[in-house]
């Protein structure tokens, strides 16, 4: 199906099932509006499925992997292969999103979008769309028909997950040099400044930071991306990884799967998405907030808020596995606690203080 | 053993374990911090246990439950009774501590010091030391020995706990009235007005959270409380579900086990337990930030930053399975990412770029 095709059969949630889901929720017995977010998550995935009770039965983060031309400008303090390692370890087990993965219970899809190496592995997803980015400092970082197909890459994953049974989705990547891109593609949609959108990754000296504010600011005023058009964005100063996770949060929307957006860099591919439709927001579910700063203009502009401060700023999806938990708990909330009814407590008190 | 002499043998964390799992920490392949709170949770952990690699066996949400006087005063908007009936429907695996415990893979263990109501249920802890406290409004709440011996009733169920091999707890209520008393607490403790301390609650009106203000300024006023003598606050202005949790706390320190704080009223018994002995701190976990305004006010005295921002404000120890479930993932973290050197990933590029 061509992209703009999926994009118009996009609904937007079950409002029957939305309402059926607040009473539910109301007739719980505890003070109204008492578990906050769990009670909006809850009601949100009801729209989503159209049904007031759901069960997670499998949960997966997908991880977009790609290397980015633009490193050969010294924007990242890591080398570069340690995008090709890490994916590895990753489908070793031995990564940040792997263990806590597992913790969770839940799985991860490794899909190696454009990887600057040829690597093996019985678990990994072979889908190279090139040998890493061209340097968007020097010109594009990609045509069209590239980011085309990493989209379609996001969207084809999607849509085998959800036929696996896969009913819970996370988003996730690896690639040196991918806040920078996550950093160029705020600018260019949003016209924020690089103050407010670049931060120091992995970890850059002050210095550093100082060469990757003027490397963004002037590739993004060189290629002057059209905000309107965020495939043009993608094209010029983003990343594989990144189209690849707007691929999965449109299929998401389009299969009507709940998905996770972890940090900056999935945050990135999640403002694009709802930039190209922003009916695909009501499937997203934030996590945490991250540490990197554009983090913040990218959920504002967005409209969502994150629910865990933990300081992070690893990426990879890591704080996908957090956020099923609490997703679970909050499903376990509507399907398993006992209502007013039941209980035979008199409602005739109830009061809603919810601002 | 007496109280004073227990307190006086808390020991704080284990500096050589602390440094030890923050070497172990920077080693994981990742950049600098970059697991931000993740990272301070497990490296606590270590300092409580004195081992760097952890693994929670059991865990358990401690629920204090009990009846307050000051509930005549027209202070709560729910029904007496629902203190006895949802202290049933939790022991019954109905209510929210219940259901979202069962999610984590958590236990509950539920202790009547004192509900007005004789209830008879197999799992319920019966400890009952008056059939609900005295309307503070017209005397103390309890005696100085009542409040002792609710403590003690908390120290023994962590000495159990711990000794039947629980590793990780945390700390719930049930007790209608009680937003009431932990409010009287943190004024009477740190001076603030009604304004910050005082909420609604369960659901209070505008009109009823005046009264519900004026009462608590009235009964603090006339009481005087030593906020010099967490016991005299504790008596005067108290309840005995928070007494039992002050006991938690205190126990939690005394044997080295990490304990999860919940809400407002786990808060209120945490910054009791902090005042008797500033130590304790450093075996508390917050969980999510309750949206019951003197909420920030308690977890600033104490100096705590909760994680979790949920705009969850039922209690029952509701944040703690929520929790449990983060903490086991930083654990996790701990045991199973693969280090730098076996990633064989040059670390000379590693800067720290934490604030």
């Amino acid at each position: 199906m061509e992209l703009k095709q999926m994009m118009e059969s996009i609904n937007t949630l079950d409002k029957k099932a939305l309402n059926k889901a607040q009473i539910r929720v109301n007739s719980l017995a505890k003070p109204l509006g008492s578990l906050g977010k769990l009670e909006d998550i809850a009601i949100q995935i009801a729209g989503i499925t159209g049904d007031i009770n759901n069960v997670i039965k499998k949960k997966c983060t997908i991880v977009m992997s790609a290397d980015n031309g633009i490193v050969e400008e010294g924007v990242s303090s890591t080398p570069q292969n340690v995008t090709a390692l890490q994916t590895i370890n990753m489908l070793d087990g031995l990564t940040g999103i792997s263990v806590l993965s597992k913790q969770a219970g839940a799985e991860i899809r490794v899909i190696d979008v454009g990887i600057k190496a040829d690597l093996e592995h019985p678990r990994l997803i072979q889908k190279k769309i090139m040998y890493g980015t061209h340097n968007f400092a020097k010109g594009p970082a990609m045509d069209r028909e590239q980011a085309m197909e990493a989209i379609s890459i996001g969207i084809e994953t999607v849509k085998q997950l959800v036929d696996q049974g896969y009913n819970l989705l996370g988003t996730g990547e690896m690639g040196i040099g991918n806040t920078s891109t996550s950093s160029a593609v705020l600018m260019s949609l949003t016209g924020c400044n690089e103050d407010i959108a670049v931060g120091k990754g992995g970890g850059l000296t002050d210095e550093a930071l100082e060469n990757k504010k003027r490397v963004i600011r002037e590739a993004v005023d060189y290629h002057k991306p059209n905000p309107n058009d965020p495939i043009d964005v993608l094209t010029k100063v983003g990343g594989l990884d990144i189209a690849g996770l707007v691929g999965c949060y449109i299929g998401a929307a389009y299969y009507r799967v709940p998905i996770v957006i972890d940090g900056f860099i999935s945050a990135a591919a999640a403002l694009l998405a709802y930039k190209l439709n922003p009916v695909v927001k009501e499937y997203m579910i934030p996590s945490h907030y991250s540490l990197e700063p554009g983090y913040k203009s990218m959920m504002d502009t967005i409209g969502l808020v994150p629910y865990l401060h933990m300081n992070m700023r690893l990426g990879e999806g890591t704080g996908c596995p957090l956020m099923f938990n609490i997703i679970e708990s909050a499903l376990a909330m509507m399907n398993n606690m006992i209502t007013f009814e039941s209980a035979k407590i008199d409602t005739d008190y109830l009061v809603d203080i919810r601002a």
